[in-house]
Formats: structure tokens, C-alpha cells, sequence
């Protein structure tokens, strides 16, 4: 059996990987970056045990292609959810890690 | 050679493509559909040849789950694109057709 | 500091999160499921950690729409993802819940 | 009122901005991805009016991240549609323009 504290863990990674994977893709730019940071935190606030969701699309990563605007990547996004299933509350983060030019999924 | 309103009509047919294909699947409840209707318009807007970009999701179809949210289908969005491509200006839109139960593209 | 087993229960979700909110949306019918499901397969089982993924999707599920084809739905995923961080090993699974009528993803 | 020819055109760029936007940012590999080439051929070819769909990812451009996989990015994809609106047969291409570093769309 699953402790709580694993299934708050679980409950976050479902989280971050549907914010990944429904948003990577979009086009955005800096005029648009704060509507869809917006979309994304009530979006992923919906689901179950959600405390919390703060998005941060990074403006400087935010290359403008040949017409004039970029894509959303998972590098470009700063996300932490906070979980809180049945008292145990966990947050975990998405953010782009330098040295390993990865977008990192972790538990804080 | 394709002529310049079958190019737009194609570039109308792309932002359809994009927005449906993108978005569809996200959480959704009618706390948030506003915040989503903007920031799915304000993308697909970037995109090139667009004018205008109307997005409204059907808030009665937005049925509920046992967690008290539901997910954004296609046939609950009404879209609406205006394309601009050398002058030649066509619309077209996504809405629900209610006789094939199908979330219909088509231009105006 | 979370524990090993945590993580691997974290990473499990990241997987269920991201395969549902990819592959949602996406044209599929009785005779393309098979390809679907292991185009699903193959892609999740590259995330970090994974050492297995099953993935069946439920063809009595997929309503032919009025051109002859349906639609991936989150109801229609059966999936089973097994985790192992650090000799942790963690399954978990997607499945729909008849009574509650919604997609549901636990550890096992 | 449009041409058979426009609504052919609209429909191709349906197909092309709905296979870029459902798959781009699914994990691939050299290894998997003859089966993502696979899946997204037959979904998309379930579409209205769809003669065919091929679909090519471009193994070269598939950089490793640090855990030894990559994800479909639009400029990694070639992908032609073919199709047939009541006898007019148009194909359209997506294709990664190096001059421009973007996944242009056109007709053919």
C-alpha cells in the first residue's frame, strides 16, 4: 500500500507532466506570455488536490522565428504545484536545469 | 500554382488545425473557460496571415467529473478565424454541429 | 528531503500526466489503435526511469463520428507504467472508473 | 460562396496544423521513431477527405537530452497530405525551411 506521502509525490508528477505535454507547442511571444501563464495555472488548478500552481514562462528564452513569434518549450517554463492529499503536502517544481540542458521535474 | 485565396483558405485551415489540436484534452471549468478563451485566441493569433481570432467555449456543455472540473472537447469550442493572405481575406470557423454530432471546420 | 520511493511515485505521475495529455485529442479508430497504442508505448518508455509501459486502448470505447472515425479519449486509455528509481520500483496505472466516470490514475 | 478547390486547400492545412500541434513535444528517439511516424500517419489519415499522409521525422536533427532521448519538434517533421474534395486533389507539405529556421506549411 501506497503511503500518502507517496501518492501527494504522485499526485504532483501527474500534475507537472500534464502541464508539459498539454502546453508545449503553443504559440506564444512576450505580448502573450502572461494569457497563457494565466490558462495554464487555473487549467492545472482544477485537478485533484491542487493547493496551488504558478507558471513563469521565461521572456528572454522566447525566440521570435521568421514571422515574428516563438513556440512554448518546456525549457522556457518555471512551474511549482503545491499538493495536499489528505494532510500530506508536497510541492514539486519544473525548471530548466543549465547544466544538463533539461527541462527538471523535481520534488522540493 | 494555388491561387491566393486558396492560400488563405489553407492558412485558415492550419489555425483551426493548431487551435483545436493543441488545446483540446486541458482542464477546464466554467471558473476558467475565460482565461482559456483568451489565451487560446492570443496565441493562435501570432500565427501568420492572421486578422482575428474569436474563441468561446460552450459553458453548458462543460459537464462536470467526480472531482468537479471537466476537460475542453471540440465540440465545445466556437472559433473563429480571419486570414489575410496578399489580400485575399477568408474566414472560417469550428463550431458544433449538432445534426453529425461532430465538431465541424468550415469556411464562411 | 522526499524518499526514493516518493520520487519513483513522482515519476510515475510525470508519466501517466504526460502520456495522457499528449495523445488526448488525436484521430483513432478500430483499425489504427494498434499503431496508436504503440506510438504511446515506445514514446513514454524513453522517459527517465520507466522500465516498462503498457498501453490498450478500449476499441468498444471509440464512437465512429459522422465521417467514420473517433477521437482519443482519457476513458479509453488503459496504461501501467512501472518506476524504478534507485531500486524503488513503483507501478501505476490509468484506468477508467465506471462508477465515478472519470480516468482515473493510482499507484498500484 | 468557395471554390471546391479553397475548401480542398482549407482541409489540408486542417491536417497539417492538427499533426503538428497533437504530437509535437512527445518524447522520440532514432529507436521509436518509426513507430511515432507510424501512429501520426494513420491517425491523421483518418480525417476527412484524406487520399494519404506521409510523415518522415528527421533522425539527424533528434538530439539526446541528458537522459539519452529527444522530443518531435515541428522542424524535425516532413510530412505531405493528399487531398480529394469532390474530384479536386490538392497536396500540401510541411517541411523545415533552413533559410528561415521554421516548419513551413504550403501547398504544393
Amino acid at each position: 500500500m501506497p503511503t500518502n506521502r507517496e501518492i501527494a509525490a504522485f499526485e504532483a508528477g501527474i500534475k507537472l507532466g500534464a502541464l508539459y505535454h498539454q502546453f508545449v507547442g503553443a504559440p506564444v511571444s512576450p505580448k502573450t506570455a502572461a494569457s497563457m501563464e494565466q490558462a495554464i495555472q487555473e487549467s492545472i488548478s482544477l485537478q485533484p488536490y491542487v493547493q496551488s500552481v504558478q507558471v513563469k514562462i521565461d521572456r528572454k528564452m522566447l525566440e521570435e522565428n521568421a514571422f515574428g513569434y516563438g513556440e512554448l518549450q518546456g525549457k522556457m517554463i518555471f512551474a511549482q504545484v503545491e499538493i495536499d492529499y489528505k494532510g500530506e503536502v508536497i510541492r514539486a517544481r519544473l525548471e530548466y536545469d543549465l547544466d544538463r540542458d533539461y527541462p527538471m521535474m523535481r520534488l522540493l
